[in-house]
């Protein structure tokens, strides 16, 4: 055991900088097996603090630094140093959220927050709560909507309840998937509607699918609306969506976890229009937003209905008998028992920059953005998978010279299919840039290049991407595709 | 916005040390509304960071110091340096875990406890999952359960299925309700039952409540046992509990979020002796050794259940073309996509502490424990619930002189429901000590001293916890308590 242990800390600012500076590789990739013979990760014996900073070193050395532009891999990067100095406090005051007793200031944070963040998005008489990532938001929904159609099933649950239907759009995130199996819906009642070539949902198809459902005495319990998919970034017709949901009175959830930080930009937020007439919505700022990981609101339009929903009044934690007022106990909304304080990393990103700030930031991301689309357009070699831009995501393909101006017939797809995966491994190995490819409906492996928070990013750099995938992409031959 | 914004980072360090220093008190409680007008909370405009460091340090001022060991009014308590070392590295890595390309070096620690652990429950084929807290944790028991028995209900939901019920301790926490409404059981369908004195699970009535739920054609799911109990710190007899599952073939999971950490001592990890027979196991290392919140492990005996359960098999993230081996593509048997790193944390005090580290710091956390409960049987004025200690939770009332060599009927016993509460809040404006309350059962409120991780604690604190809640005890009188 490191004798001198409480002087650990005082070293790891020193270690992040280190391993996190800038002549540090993107990514030095090793396979698993191998990975595994190099670091030393036995916990048997126990080390000196000497041999636990060689350690710590050494798996830093083997991560990826997402902290550099050149991370371009999921719909999070670099994070807000704001945010990040918010977590370290968070961390080291180890604070659970569930009654104001142990998190006086923070519960009131947490309250700041959620007030700000609900007359952003027009529901100034909302409630919410932060949990644990987008796939938690989810649940939540879906939990506030059952309950709000049938509260029985909190007692009673499901058996005695009507088939219940839930309404996606074939882009939107597989977390309702996960969500209808956890909460005993089951995958098979998460009916997909069919999008356009954008992505967007096709509204007309969701009436449709609502009405089938009526027909087979199903009940439409809710509609999953996206505002930014996680590939190509759509953004559902969100109006035309409600008016939907108005129709056949059903609960309109958005998924906004991704395109929600868009509501910061003065210049952006009309394109999540309708979102005001949500009955939930889901938004991670950690995403597109900078926070560090994680930081994700659930929003729901019903004051008290997530208190109502979730509440179990135990005895030991939400005494009625306490000094204070117990209305600022607030963990009783929440799924969780021990809950972080997510929401102060949040509010110090929002205390720094303010409203102007925020919207400064998230113009910044999609003029990048478009940056990188135009450049993308009108480069030989790279195509794209839809023109517009809703969200800040690029999505392409980069079609290898030996490919070009040939018949694109499957046979031709086919092995643009494997090329994208194969750009991409070069591109790892390479330490040049990771970057997400997918397969998508009918479209075979592309790229995506999706932007956010970054303070360093600049169209140079967007520049030095798109040239490492023509080199890697030029690095191929049909041998190596075998 | 403050413009050199880089460099907030830097000031972290002193501030969390300020914040936390010796000389700061634990608490300067101020009631919601003065806090709400003393705070300067709100995120319109931005400040810089200079301003932003004196909120931030307000904020701090007036939040719990849950590293003093007067902080005992939680299972939580100060965290070990190491894990804040780890978690300050997780934040500033801002990695998330799903995928080995994004992960690779913190994917392999996570392997690596989880390997650990399960040798360490004696299930060593098993597999696992860390979530964020126990009462995930306990969703993700319950999906395991119902999903072993009836693997249908991922795609066609509950409804067809019989019904099922769930058996839990009156003494079990609360989260097996929670999950229970969530997952579609409901929670007239959690059947209680009743404990013994020491709050441990009566075996007999266990195995009657199955006997009778089976004459109604109801389908045990799962019997949930507890390994240190909420308030007094029970552990069932696991031993027993498994030969009624075994008997009737029940799911048998324990929630060991508290008294898992028992395991890490060779000293006392045979109070928990049977768990090895367990289907499940939640164990959460933020709680009694210290880790950092959240650190909550999920064990499942079954290997590949967790990811036959819970795949989804996003196309966009768990490509099967990519170029490494993609078993290492641990994300999918999550509920989640995004997740926390929160194995580091954990291996980071292991690797420092070692297994013969951990367990000295455990049996120090219950030799505390111990001097505590001794001290106060033989104190004059304060009365044990439980002669036992089975976890380092000490539960006992304070009767001040003018209680004392009284009738104790029902009005005594509702004067003294209302003592321990006032006690707290003198101990708690006082800054004295936070301690939990909550009434049980039949028993009318009474204290929990609960110890856990914190390397400064002594004998000479204990006792000035003793003697503080005696002053407040007897500043008491009967007018107060109207």
């Amino acid at each position: 055991m490191g004798e001198n242990n409480l002087s650990f800390l005082d070293k790891v600012l020193n270690i992040v900088k280190d391993e996190r500076s800038e002549d540090k590789p993107l990514i030095e990739f090793k396979h698993p097996k191998e990975l595994e013979r190099i670091l030393d990760l036995d916990i048997s014996e126990g080390v000196t603090d000497q041999e636990l900073e060689e350690c710590v070193r050494q798996v830093l050395k083997y991560s990826v630094k997402t902290n550099k532009a050149v991370f371009r891999n999921q719909l999070y990067s670099d994070t807000d140093p704001y945010g990040l100095s918010g977590a370290w406090i968070a961390e080291a005051f180890n604070t659970s959220q569930y009654t104001f007793e142990v998190a006086p200031a923070f519960t009131l944070i947490e309250l700041k927050v959620l007030s700000h963040v609900l007359k952003l998005f027009s529901i100034p008489d909302g409630d919410g709560i932060f949990s644990p990532g987008g796939s938690m938001s989810m649940l939540y929904a879906l939990v506030a909507a059952r309950f709000k159609a049938f509260p029985e099933v909190k007692s009673k649950g499901m058996r005695n309840l009507p088939e219940m239907v839930i309404f996606t759009s074939e882009d939107s995130h597989y977390s309702i998937k996960k969500a209808a199996h956890w909460l005993g819906f089951g995958t098979e009642n998460v009916k997909i509607v069919t999008t356009n070539e954008k992505g967007q949902m096709i509204t007309e198809e969701l009436d449709k699918a609502i009405e089938n459902a009526k027909i087979k005495g199903q009940y439409p319990i809710m509609v999953n609306a996206t505002a930014g998919t996680t590939v190509l970034g759509a953004i559902d017709p969100l109006n035309y969506i409600a008016d939907v949901c108005e129709k056949h009175n059903v609960w309109m959830h958005v998924d906004a976890c991704w395109g929600g930080s868009l509501m910061l930009s003065s210049k952006y937020r009309n394109r999540l229009l309708g979102i005001e007439r949500a009955y939930s919505i889901s938004w991670n700022p950690h995403k597109m937003a900078g926070a560090p990981l994680q930081c994700s609101l659930f929003l729901v339009r019903k004051k008290g209905l997530l208190h109502e929903a979730n509440s179990a009044s135990a005895q030991y934690l939400f005494q009625q008998d306490k000094f204070y007022d117990v209305s600022y106990d607030t963990g009783d909304k929440s799924i969780q028992c021990g809950r972080k304080i997510d929401a102060f990393k949040l509010w110090m990103i929002w205390k720094a920059r303010g409203d102007l700030g925020l919207s400064q930031l998230l113009d910044n991301v999609m003029s990048i953005a478009q940056f990188c689309q135009q450049a993308i357009a009108k480069r030989p070699g790279f195509r794209l998978v839809v023109d517009s831009l809703q969200c800040p995501n690029v999505c392409f393909w980069y079609i290898p010279r030996f490919m070009r101006n040939q018949d694109e017939d499957d046979t031709w797809w086919d092995i643009m299919h494997k090329i994208t995966p194969k750009i991409k491994e070069l591109l790892t190995l390479g330490s040049l840039l990771m970057v997400a490819y997918s397969p998508l409906r009918h479209h075979k492996n592309f790229f995506r290049l999706a932007f956010s928070f970054h303070p360093k990013i600049d169209e140079k750099q967007v520049l030095g991407m798109i040239e490492a995938i023509e080199k890697c992409g030029e690095e191929i031959t049909l041998d190596m595709l075998q």
